[in-house]
């Protein structure tokens, strides 16, 4: 049993030094030489761990997406309906240095999963997860008044997951559609017309 | 001269070449061999004309976006408004077979720029191209009456790009939001709030 836990524990290590050297130098940089510089050990070493390049950038993105779900959970606790929505979108958009970074991440991921069928395998279903949350939430603003009994509930989730994918792509290739106050737009551009009251200029969520 | 001509023909051949393997045999089997095989060359015969194989992915990326935009102008002949909007989204979204193989080359593109900086000097701004022609034909929607006249014009442009580049992604990844239906329903989503008369069940734009 300890064999497994220090092959988990160091699988761990190479994927965070992998997100490091992308926060640090960018995605460019982080190769297998500097993931095996960061952790001071030879680039050989890291291939009892991962069959290839591919299976790290696969394990970086999985690690990606539970750091997002675990900030998504602090970020949204106590908190239902359009602010539940709200605070999710925030750690889901590529808004500020720290999911920019996973912007790279993720995006170089698609690329190798365009190029690399057997990856596909690795992809956990985060539309499908994001999408049910989403749409519970959405349901709450429906229930609590804040959205209109008619709004189609299905058609906004489906945008905010095509929208949560688009910016990514709009992050790496930095177009004008990655300003963060754009970003937020969209969000609004999405819910504005089914709100029962509509936003004060300068409202923020309470978070 | 003609020497500039057939330089610039050969170059057309490669890329064209590496579109056809993907059409036939997808991005992962689109390698420099596979290219040089289609054009009955050896290997080393692509790297007279391409610094390596970023910039074949690079060529190949630009060329699908001529393609798109020979098509959205063909298919958006003599139409303006609501009817040219919805031309210019069906070439640009993953619907069909040739789109879907698009798809794949502007993912695995992608993918490639957030791995290497000095792709993005490649990038047209097509965003911002695209961003323009939808601008002008939502404006014509609303002087045409279609469109209510308070209608987001910008954020519902914004929108339309946003969801047009994470529909590539989850073509690729192949979620459920791939299915045609849900992609066409995306772009209804964002004009239906400000249609001035509702859209008939089953109606179709004419083209």
């Amino acid at each position: 049993m300890p064999k497994i836990v220090d092959h988990d524990q160091r699988r761990s290590e190479i994927v965070e030094a992998f997100l490091s050297v992308v926060a640090r130098k960018g995605l460019p940089a982080a190769t297998s030489r500097a993931i095996a510089a960061e952790l001071g050990v030879g680039t050989g070493a890291l291939w009892h761990y991962f069959d290839g390049f591919d299976a790290v950038t696969a394990a970086a993105y999985k690690r990606v997406t539970e750091r997002t779900n675990e900030r998504i959970a602090g970020a949204s606790t106590g908190l239902r309906g359009l602010a539940a929505v709200d605070a999710m979108m925030h750690e889901i958009l590529p808004l500020a240095k720290e999911t920019l970074d996973e912007a790279q991440v993720v995006v170089g991921f698609w690329g190798r999963l365009a190029a690399n069928e057997t990856l596909s395998a690795a992809e956990a279903d985060v539309s499908d997860m994001w999408g049910g949350r989403l749409r519970d939430h959405l349901h709450e603003a429906v229930d609590d008044g804040d959205l209109a009994s008619g709004t189609p509930v299905d058609g906004i989730v489906d945008l905010l997951l095509s929208i949560s994918v688009g910016q990514q792509v709009h992050a790496v290739m930095a177009t004008p559609l990655l300003d963060p106050a754009r970003q937020l737009a969209l969000i609004e551009q999405c819910l504005s017309p089914w709100r029962r009251t509509p936003r004060q200029p300068g409202e923020t969520v309470t978070r």
